[in-house]
């Protein structure tokens, strides 16, 4: 089916040459979604769909042994609620969907569809937190998002979107800063490892944060283009949002105050950024740790028919095995297929492990293991198999490692601004940069080289430094990460 | 705070004096939902979202093992798309929420939000199947549902709640009905098995059934007011969308041909159901298989601080004993509240087992037990902790039982219409009455008494039998069983 139309048919194009195409390409090729019929979403298919549910199953864990529990809120959202928060609204009026209709009927007051919940959120708070007995409140919510987009990529940017977004109520900032920077740990160490990721992380600039948000923590992904794709965000909302929303607590002093919240997501475009980072020209490479199946055995036909009963009994025992060891296993018997085409289909969906058995495996007592990340050959002795769990800590390792690299080789440290324009003429890049935090410069470095403020990097912050502004030569602190965003 | 307004102040009412206001009542305090800013809509807190949860693990597993695989398809349909099949339209159309505005402008066609998601699905269907190789395709969905309702109940009827929804296509209406049945059998075996409610399964009559299907098979749940809620469905929808949709497959003869579908779902109503069915005037009682906790041990202070050190030092031993069984257990050391007030909160909570420990145990080395579903107590010994694993399986089951028995006690056969008007001004009840099976009785019976047909029992359908209709008194095969729907 897959090689009847446009791209299918001519197969994937090469990342190297077109990473846009090739994305586009390798995200239906891999089975991960699909288009939709309905202009900017896309409908997330079986393999992406699962590599989602890895996602909710690491993070939900982490939420669950913090106490936090999951709660489900409205996805329509009353108008006059989004409009209390000035900058909340106006961050978000752009992408709106509105329900004017409903039940047969126009509506009296339109409802808008969560692009983020703490509007309709906070106002219930305002009911539930009374003491300080009540706090902290941590919940999280798994949901659906909208937010209408106008140039859209699967995953990366679509109208609707998948996510959890956490909100928790604190009786002091102190507390709110250190929720904010463990759910931001939570996220840094998914992506390194379960994703295999080596991100950026840091502080957001006033121009870049969250829409309410006091500050706004990052975690930034390095494209192998040198883009940036924001992956997850944790916000300390201040007690901008508690004010607003009137919610109070009595403290243990019997006085009134407002408490201190904090707000934190991750969403399917987590999933773009792994395809991203680690696919080949030959599509789709999945860290072992996420990946299922983790291996494939790819039993080899035989023209001897003798021979082949015996390989395929020799397979279906190592498949066994491997099962009972908890590795998630599948076995390709697809002889009607050729080996090549088999190959190809496997790669593409980016499977860590390719177990190859034909008749020479078995008269050797071996099995030819290739390593989808490198392409690295061997053979493993069937008395052996524990090498393959080390195979496939090993590429999960190599991964993150390469990743690692990539971060390193595509960021570079500049000093003037006509050698940070000169690099932007080039390969794209992130730029650490000394900038004085005034937002002119900023507005003028976006301006005129596409580049925009990433993060102050937390490691970072506490290392006061003395420099000058990349664009105006003021005195500055620090140095920031700029890049072009995905 | 619960006690601050409305019936949080007055308590719970009487679930034996007025089944609707307890309903409300209980479902708020013992935090399983809070009304929302949203008409219609409500806030699924975090004891209603564990059992959800638990829902979830559960079918999807069953899922899992049977091969079908999760995807997550767009919220938003075209009009264009639901006003294809004809039936399933006019079905939906009273309970649409359109979205007419996004991202600043009219939209130029509006979207309806999924309603269910038959429409946009099988769009997408006839894209990806050409032969009868890429059949049976075995899809599965957790996602939100939008329908537009007048009158709302926490859990039972809301605009908005989730579900899953599971969508296959087949070669032959053999296989489709193998499958709708089979998914009807996971609901049975959830309700049975985790909710320990026995439901009645079968057929819904032409008038009942959902709009577009062939045939729909109903899990009915018997209300202990004689209500029946309709708890979960699967159809078999022949091949009327497969043709509507233009979904087509080349047959191992290469004929083209129209597959045939199936699709079933069961909802966050299931919930509503757990709650109405097992509930006492002191609350919720959840069974053990799906509450969280399972247990709770009560640490009873005394008077001699001494002692109570020694009671709090053997509760603590206990609680990491029962842990470490793998069982869910909370320990209660609020002390700050009277004994009275705590176990209030627990018995509201439905939680299945109270374990007691004071003085008096320590000295005897026994724990005290109360069950939450009968109330019956007793004394077990510290070095035979096996009696509490015995305990939450004997309440599982006597749950069960009680449920059967309600269904039981709550049926009547009737021969007459008389007597069937008769039973309707009581006690409200399921009757099994002969039916002809034409839309005319069906519409007069209701319009007369309120009961409409819930399902023709699978154990009947073969089971052909010489009767005259309840109403008209012509030829009748079988005895339908009729309720007033929830």
């Amino acid at each position: 089916m897959k090689q009847e139309k446009g791209f299918r048919k001519k197969g994937l194009t090469k990342k190297s040459e077109n990473m846009a195409d090739w994305y586009n390409n390798v995200v239906v090729l891999a089975d991960l979604a699909d288009y939709s019929e309905v202009k900017g979403s896309m409908i997330i298919k079986a393999n992406g769909y699962a590599l989602w549910e890895k996602v909710q199953a690491t993070l939900d864990q982490k939420f669950k042994e913090d106490d936090i529990k999951n709660y489900y809120f409205p996805l329509m959202i009353p108008y006059y609620l989004l409009k209390k928060e000035k900058e909340h609204l106006e961050g978000f009026s752009p992408e709106l969907a509105v329900v004017t209709h409903a039940g047969g009927e126009k509506l009296s007051e339109p409802y808008v569809l969560r692009p983020t919940s703490e509007t309709i959120m906070y106002k219930t708070f305002a009911d539930w937190i009374h003491s300080y007995r009540d706090l902290p409140l941590k919940i999280n919510q798994w949901c659906n998002i909208i937010r209408w987009e106008k140039r859209t990529y699967p995953f990366l940017r679509t109208t609707e979107f998948l996510w959890q977004e956490g909100h928790t109520v604190h009786q002091t900032e102190a507390e709110a800063v250190s929720m904010a920077l463990k759910a931001l740990k939570w996220y840094e160490d998914f992506y390194k490892e379960h994703f295999a990721i080596s991100p950026y992380i840091g502080i957001k600039s006033d121009q870049e944060k969250f829409a309410g948000a006091k500050t706004t923590y990052s975690i930034e992904l390095v494209i192998p283009n040198g883009k940036a794709l924001q992956a997850a965000t944790s916000h300390n909302l201040g007690d901008n949002f508690s004010k607003v929303f009137n919610i109070t607590f009595l403290d243990n002093r019997g006085e009134k105050c407002h408490p201190w919240q904090t707000s934190w997501g991750l969403s399917t475009r987590s999933i773009g950024g792994l395809v991203l980072i680690h696919g080949d020209d030959s599509g789709l490479i999945l860290p072992p740790k996420v990946a299922d199946p983790q291996l494939v055995i790819l039993v080899i036909p035989s023209k001897q028919e003798g021979k082949f009963d015996k390989t395929e009994k020799y397979s279906q025992k190592i498949y066994e095995k491997l099962v009972a060891k908890g590795l998630r296993v599948k076995i390709d018997r697809e002889f009607k297929y050729s080996l090549g085409y088999r190959i190809n289909e496997w790669e593409i969906k980016g499977v860590p492990l390719r177990l190859e058995i034909g008749n020479e495996e078995v008269s050797q007592k071996k099995i030819r293991f290739v390593r989808r990340d490198n392409f690295e050959q061997g053979l493993i002795s069937i008395n052996n198999l524990k090498e393959i769990d080390d195979l496939l800590v090993k590429i999960q390792k190599d991964m993150l490692s390469k990743s690692d690299k990539i971060k390193r080789d595509m960021t570079k440290e500049v000093n003037e601004y006509k050698e940070f324009k000169e690099m932007v003429r080039g390969q794209k890049m992130f730029l650490r940069a000394f900038w004085c935090g005034r937002k002119e410069c900023e507005e003028k470095i976006k301006q005129e080289t596409k580049l925009s403020t990433r993060v102050l990097e937390l490691k970072e912050i506490n290392k006061q430094q003395k420099g000058k502004c990349i664009y105006c030569g003021q005195q500055a602190k620090h140095r920031w990460l700029f890049a072009q965003s995905y």
